[in-house]
């Protein structure tokens, strides 16, 4: 529980118990993102502060430890991939199914909502997707991230041959690599500053890779039709749409605080589209058929795996190894493990 | 013809030929644009510079003078609104159906291409559309300003039911309140800092009216879902953006330099979507439906009407007059007529 | 309450009490809908078959007269129009935005799901649109056949300068027009048998009818871009496929049975798009602004108004009498009122 | 050349000039295609009848041999995939990018336009598109069936996840199945009544196969969202419409004949979409990039080779091989060559 910037204590606390509708899972793996390890550094996100203690972590996996009433979709012993947001389901957003941008949205690890970091969360049967065995635990959690990436695809309307340019490749633009290429993109160029997350972009698929330090993707051979921007660093945002061709389309990921340059004239006389991206909605099913039929691989993505009173350690993991790209913590392994009632 | 900043003179031209599949058009009204304005007073927008002598004008409507070669559709007498912008057609972005992206467009009035100030024009047969009597020949000239607004609310998706923002009140922004009403918006909210183009924006329809020098667009009751930017002002875009609903999408209409300030997280946390536009794809069929079934009426617009030789007065109305909406040429009237070989 | 095949009875039921986020709604107006009369002629519509007895009636409006715990939106006392289905909101097709495909819908007055024809009902607070006073009680019912309408102008992409072919001018039919119009269309061809009902469209902006007695859709001048097909008849659903534009669209709004020749090889050539309908999805906000703003007028449709008690008359009045359009009851005139606890 | 039913000759004509922006193609392999079969055993198809001796083909690929006035892209020797119809460009469907539905379309080997089994062929250089070493001579020719089948992918909403059905798998059967894979689909059933084209579709990537003279595609334990209809059959076309999932998407791609059953429920119930495919527009671009980064194998679907000379032979190969899956002619064998003037 993150008491406050830097202050992370283990605390014992009751089972939670499934409502209506609702199931406990049992929680097998839960990675860690930049979002947690800021809040860990800071307390906060923009508006978002840390008032209470606060249980981080969004990423989560496990198999169900007991149904609520009604439920009739997953039983106990299934193995779940957590979407871990709750919404509201009746508002004029939700009722259109843009679910996530439901005002009354309950998000994991964002105050007051409690996170992932534990041994048990309960979900709304709905958010608690069953996954088949030839998901293993890690990618079920990082099924997550991977969203992120599907819907900024979907949102960018990659497609058959689409040219897809990639800015940043942290953990993000690793997936969004991927789900470029799980949706027909037959150029996928990334660039970063990192020269190994640039070469593991390139084990991932990437069809060219660029060293922002030394090259400008203004200079590309032939311009983009989609920005998958995941960097969120403003100068970067500006130039890369000014990379695209006409027609093409720029997906927000990454952020960048409140105000970027935007280049109007080129938006304009190419007749750009932009847009950015809040979570996802709907992903899962897509997330998960990408992964069980291997056109996603996430577990190339896991570079350190701790237990759960090591997540000082995994929060603070990436500034440590510049190689880290991934952590997850197993909450089931290196203490006494407890029972739903 | 425009020789350079300031520097008007009538000249006399032998009447132009129509190639295989174009047309002559006798000129009956043209409208004078802002662009022609900028170019007189400036001899350039950005990079497009008056270095040879220039024809401006690119509203144009008149009637068929003679046909070249091939040509099926018009007929000889046939009024015809003037498309003014000729695509090469074989291009990936004409191919697409996206002309008006064409990186070999050659647009009327923009360097080195003649414009419509004279008293004949040739264009391509699919570029001379054919109008009814219904339409006025001030209203067929203006076809090409509703164009711009009929291509901004088909990027703005407006719809039966939209609540729609318009920034910026001059003619385009008087076109974009006719269209987003023609396109079913139940709402149209018009900010400006002009009252007299507030007062003609209420008397064509909008639903409200905010003068921009008291009140934010950020303090209306309810926020809109469509915005119709049309200032090219850079902090009232800012400001416009945000104060979209979720899910909202703005169309940037108005040139307003290089770099505006983009409000980031806002794009993000509501998921808007972003435009711009340049000129217009396949609005003429749409646009001359609108007026000939009396949904939009372009003459009120017209508060001012000169002949060709004082091209200078018109081009200095809107200076003059802050009431002057849009002013337009009768080439005919006012001196000897020439007669089409 | 039907309890067979023209078998009504009236009969005291206890007012209803409402659950969690539910509204009790005191019934003003309920439209009567050809579905009731079928089920009152047949005691069954396909596979759905009334096998206890059965309230009737789905176009509802009235106010709250009651609201259960968490409700935050509408107050007792508010004049709203009632939604009449009650999807799960945790499937996929609910989660999607498309909540009227929801395989678990419990729908009014659709076996064993009793209806309107009564006093009061119990309805979700987010199915309960507030509607302003400018709306009156019949047109506050009637929203529900209008979003019959917006629903099939959404799905057929019914814009500003349309040209649209409504075919068969009943209730739906009517509507249609209506909205189509509303959507921006400039051309609406309505064609009936009934020489009444074509006049009626004629007064609510129809542009053509044709009366399919003597003259056939494919004779049109210029071929229509939509259909919007509310016969139901099968060789008018085929014959108008055949009258639409290349890239037209058509959409099946009239129950026709179960299979009805389809024109591939036109389908092919032509690329036409068809879709069918069953419901809507989020069209209460459009369907309100259109009529608050003037845009639709659904008093117009109303050609006899009933009370309770007169259910079998008003069951009937369409077969009696030609010239019937709409009839509504109004379940709180006639006879003693009851209160909610 | 073919005269009539059964009746083909080989004829001496002078090589084609290239007119202004036009290109000469030597080919060097073309595709026999069923349309050519059929017109080879009844001198029609529907109302395209063979009234003059007309040279069939329409799927070739060659080299630029000669380049006409004002050409600006392809050189003389430059490797080109031919699109074989031209357009007029100037109509409101070309003008709207779907020239495929262009009204004055002169199409290859469509009477009276003559086709591609000859040494030359004469097209305009916008649909002669060069094509990278790596994609031989044989899939530079079918990279017009795989058009097809980009194109049905691009209809159907084919996207990363996407569960396909393709019914069918003849050549456009087969090539679906590899774009519905190219575009993301993770699930791909093919039925048909051909063994040995079932185990073929496997070899190329299908997950599920169905012999459909055993089984049903209404048995599939999970409906499809997608239906690539590539068979023409009426009944199968039917059926497979009744197997898709809630707001699937039918793309009708296989002729069939003038009419074939709808099941108007079932698409009314589910909202399922229905189109019809008439050839293709902009699609080579994808076409090159799926087959020249390896996502699409054509060279595998090749089944047999032939000479000019031994042209009547391969417009029968399929009838005398059950094997037999794609045939191409190779123009430049086997026979003394002629040089372009």
């Amino acid at each position: 529980m993150l008491h406050g910037p830097g202050d992370v204590v283990i605390e014992d606390r009751p089972v939670p118990q499934a409502g209506p509708g609702e199931v406990v899972v049992r929680i097998r793996s839960v990675g860690v993102c930049g979002s947690d390890t800021h809040y860990y550094d800071h307390g906060r996100i923009g508006s978002f502060v840390v008032e209470a203690p606060l249980v981080l972590g969004h990423e989560a996996a496990g198999e169900v430890a007991e149904v609520g009433p009604g439920v009739t979709r997953p039983a106990v012993g299934q193995r779940v991939s957590v979407e871990p947001g709750v919404p509201d389901m009746s508002c004029r957003q939700c009722l259109a199914g843009r679910y996530n941008l439901c005002p009354n949205m309950r998000f994991f690890a964002t105050p007051p909502i409690d996170g992932a970091f534990a041994e048990y969360v309960v979900v709304h049967e709905a958010f608690a997707h069953p996954v088949p065995d030839s998901i293993s635990d890690d990618a079920a959690a990082l099924l997550e991230p991977l969203s992120v990436g599907v819907w900024a695809c979907m949102k960018g309307h990659v497609t058959a041959g689409s040219r897809v340019l990639v800015t940043g490749a942290g953990p993000i633009g690793l997936v969004a690599v991927q789900t470029a290429l799980a949706f027909g993109a037959t150029e996928v160029i990334v660039s970063d500053v990192n020269p190994a997350r640039l070469a593991l972009a390139r084990d991932l698929g990437a069809t060219e890779t660029v060293d922002a330090r030394e090259t400008s993707v203004a200079d590309l051979d032939r311009p983009p039709e989609v920005l998958l921007e995941c960097s969120g660093h403003p100068p970067a945002i500006s130039e890369a749409i000014r990379a695209l061709d006409r027609a093409g389309r720029a997906v927000l990921v990454g952020m960048g605080g409140d105000e970027v340059p935007l280049p109007l004239s080129v938006v304009q006389e190419r007749e750009l589209e932009l847009t950015g991206t809040f979570r996802y909605a709907n992903t899962w099913p897509t997330a998960i058929a990408l992964v069980a039929s291997g056109r996603v691989d996430l577990d190339r993505l896991v570079t350190g795996t701790f237990q759960l009173h090591q997540a000082e350690e995994a929060l603070t993991a990436g500034r440590r190894d510049p190689q880290s790209v991934k952590v997850v913590i197993h909450p089931q392994t290196g203490q006494p493990t407890h029972t739903a009632s």
